[in-house]
């Protein structure tokens, strides 16, 4: 019996750093265009079932886009004692949004994504990722720029920013917003108590350079961000944990409690399948080989030498 | 700009279900052979570095091998009080004996290994993996069934037994090593305050049924193990989180502290890596979606009813 | 500077025989489906240009489906003298029927693909290849099993039958098309002077097995057919030469030269990009392999026997 | 049944434009390694059987290889009257030396391949292809420069020069043995009954432009070479036919009849399994898209303008 087999069919190959390619089984293609800012696909994989990719990078399947949408909203959301004022930047997919609406504490939710025809075509073929969140009464959705926005909005009071950006890419449009003038400008739209949080890239230990330089970044700002903590989640979509970094100006997310992290989902409403209380303590425990990473690879990015991800 | 880029180069494609095929680059080819048991490459993948295949199945990489075999065998290690006498079930390259041999308390290691030419094999090429344990007085090295060698020893009074064995492949070898009759095998070998480790397969979403069988078949023998917990590393090669399963007769390892992992590493000369005292608890918190799989698709193995891996 | 580049993009995969797999690439997706037959797929290929995939195997690009069609139907409507009734079998894309209507001697023409969900697509989707073809008042369109219609047909009189059907391959609807008895029949449904002519797989050397086979029943019907031909067709995108076979009632197509080609055709206002008169003779100069094939692999298909193309 | 399947193996990836990648299945690695000039694999391919590839693309299987090889050197032999003292441009496995001194009335044979140690491999682990050519009385093997050999040797008198190198690849040795200044030093050290033959790359339809450029070349030099003529080998392992030029100082290579190749096989010893005399016609009878190619895209190459293969 040989344990060769070919492949025949449909794939999507996305390369992860030089080492691998993977190749994406398309069981069927639902949708697939080009907006003025990337290319995107949703298809059906098997296992994972509906799927979005962006420019060949797979984005998050039905399967489990719970887990890194939960990771990107819950820990800061559920960090900040009272969010009231909500600010997504980036976010397409509208689970992100979602995600915040579900604290009932909040009456604002200003998602910021500056492809329109992306979230237009999101609104039509995934509803199961938005679920609704576009037409909340309490959500804005605005198509500009999320870092002019809020530089536009110094001191709007947020209580919460939720950083869902693209990779910072070879001449992509997310540079500027991984360095630490972004990040200082988040902290300016946001309330003395604000809690930041973004994705911060891979977290496994053969690409942990954008999120180590993201923490170091964040570590410099002392002064804005008292607390800075990184955390990751499975996202088995991802075949790898995906590295996410909260940043709060007055609570320390590490001295969150099981106990008040379940009062205050209890609270407002909120029952997670991912982030529960319980697993919060095991989220923000870092493997040695990312905080290793954070000491050896880290630097404080800048405008000036902002991080460019060029495998 | 076209984003699109094709492939050039010498490649091994695993199948991980039917969602994905993994290309590995194959940077340089070290040595490739064939065993009676399996086929095996050693190679050099970029960023990977020096990598064993077995099967085209990625086994480990010179990248993160710690991270799988300390899993393999620091928390079982670390939770007898005093382990002196170790048993290790399959381990072909030698790196779970290699952890085991860490602690000075150990006088007595055997290693049961069926494929003969593959250690062989490892002995000669793969010393960055083995680092000198087969020559170490203390252990002694066997090729033979690893089942069958424990039915004849029964009442040898192993303090631990580390059960590395290949995944239960359909028509592979490891099929009656992965089911009630052979834990209880291993447990009538070990003495009355012993712990077993086994891997236990995937700990991502879409693969996670033997890890829960598993899970359910050691939960569902009380009276041997009184203690059965998961955990799981990160192994970055594997591209997922890898489930591994403590069983124990006489010790909880979710009663271990910070401190006490930390007072017995220091006393047995113990250092590292990725188990570190203050990663136990991480660690062992398992995410939702396994404990949902435990209940939902975890069934009790036996000799009459084995898992058998198809994907 | 490594030589290595890896893959990022769409792709369609096909498996040709156990020594290669061609993953080509998609730039971009126009349409998708699948009928009660088959899977298809039309997509920009690049270089290749819009190109029809059924099953995940590539049928032909604009670059060169003039060469699979004008070998189709060229050979046997130049060597027929005056082919007024002509049938195809199979033939989805409308393009061979569009050769045969380009002898202007024609005056019937009559096409029987079973898949009519397959031609429906073609029709709005696939221009370029019918050119019409389908809307001539020459034409007529039925969508039943080829063979039942030629059965049905006895006695019919076509000067010229097509055979374009997709391979045999197993569980297929093709099978029984690849057998003497289908050959039979067609001949039955043929006038005296007919000319019977077949894509009969691939021509070169790694899988020559079922033209080797589809000659040796053709020529094994030596009362039918005095005269069998084999010729090939160099089709780029099929990454191989194609082969064809030509029967013949009463003609001898080896006897045609250059000079009585250009006569027809410029009799009845054909022009060829690929089978010019000059090119007859090379396109049925067979390669030896081609006709050692014959001899050692060859075999006669019969309903009871037929061809099952397994790899 | 779906009819999708994924890959598992070791396989060989090579990149033919744009349009598609070529996975060959690695059934056994033979021999791998890297020589001053190029990286090398033999390696057993199914179907295929033992195959070399030089830089990621194939060269020749056991399949097939005398395709190639009498391709490149019988028609140049068979076209020369009296064929003593012959001259191989690189031609690295030797097969190309074999072919020649296939004919009885050589005498001498030098090769010349700038890539000693690749040479040196190809003696010992590939003697299915030299067949012992190298051991020959009559050959002298070279590693220097085949343009610099020829050069040195102007005047040699060679009846024969067989251009068998590389493609003209960017950054590669043979960019220079690709141009009119390269034709003319090889005419300059044949005699005047001299013929040369080339290889001179894809004879497909998507790619045709090194041949056609090759063409214009030869055909821009009437008064050295007063014949030239392109011919194609079916080279199934290519997945394309390849194309080849002979250009002759005396006989027109279109005016040989079956019966004079015939002839002087006969009287040579020479007995052919591709190149028979029936074949003859057909190999030199291009398609037309090669001949629009040659018009189309052909270019005078010289060493100020010479072809570099980017695709």
């Amino acid at each position: 019996m040989s344990l060769i087999t070919l492949n025949t069919g449909m794939f999507i190959a996305e390369t992860h750093t030089e080492a691998a390619v993977w190749q994406f089984t398309v069981e069927e293609m639902l949708v697939a265009g080009k907006t003025q800012y990337q290319e995107y696909q949703i298809c059906n994989i098997p296992r994972f079932g509906k799927t979005l990719f962006l420019d060949f990078k797979i984005q998050s399947s039905i399967l489990d886009e719970y887990v890194f949408h939960e990771c990107m909203a819950q820990p800061a959301m559920t960090l900040h004692p009272n969010p009231r004022k909500v600010m997504v930047a980036g976010g397409g997919e509208g689970a992100t949004l979602r995600e915040a609406l579900r604290h009932n504490t909040v009456d604002e939710a200003v998602m910021v994504d500056i492809d329109e025809e992306l979230v237009d075509m999101v609104k039509e073929h995934m509803p199961e990722w938005h679920q609704g969140a576009f037409d909340d009464p309490r959500t804005t959705l605005l198509h500009t720029d999320a870092r002019k926005y809020l530089q536009e909005n110094r001191g709007a009071g947020f209580d919460v920013v939720l950083s869902d950006l693209p990779d910072p890419l070879e001449g992509g449009p997310a540079i500027y917003l991984f360095t630490k003038e972004y990040f200082q400008i988040a902290a300016d739209a946001m309330s003395d108590d604000g809690v930041f949080a973004m994705q911060a890239g891979c977290a496994n230990c053969n690409y942990p350079y954008l999120f180590a330089s993201c923490m170091k970044t964040l570590q410099d700002m002392k002064e804005t961000f008292p607390y800075v903590a990184g955390y990751f989640g499975i996202v088995s979509t991802f075949f790898m944990p995906w590295g996410f970094i909260v940043a709060s100006k007055k609570e320390n997310p590490l001295n969150l409690t099981v106990e008040e992290i379940a009062r205050r989902h209890a609270a407002r409403g909120v029952q997670n399948r991912y982030y529960t209380p319980r697993f919060h303590q095991g989220a923000f425990t870092l493997p040695e080989y990312l905080l290793e990473a954070v000491e050896e690879h880290g630097r404080v990015l800048t405008d000036a030498e902002p991080y460019i991800w060029t495998a």
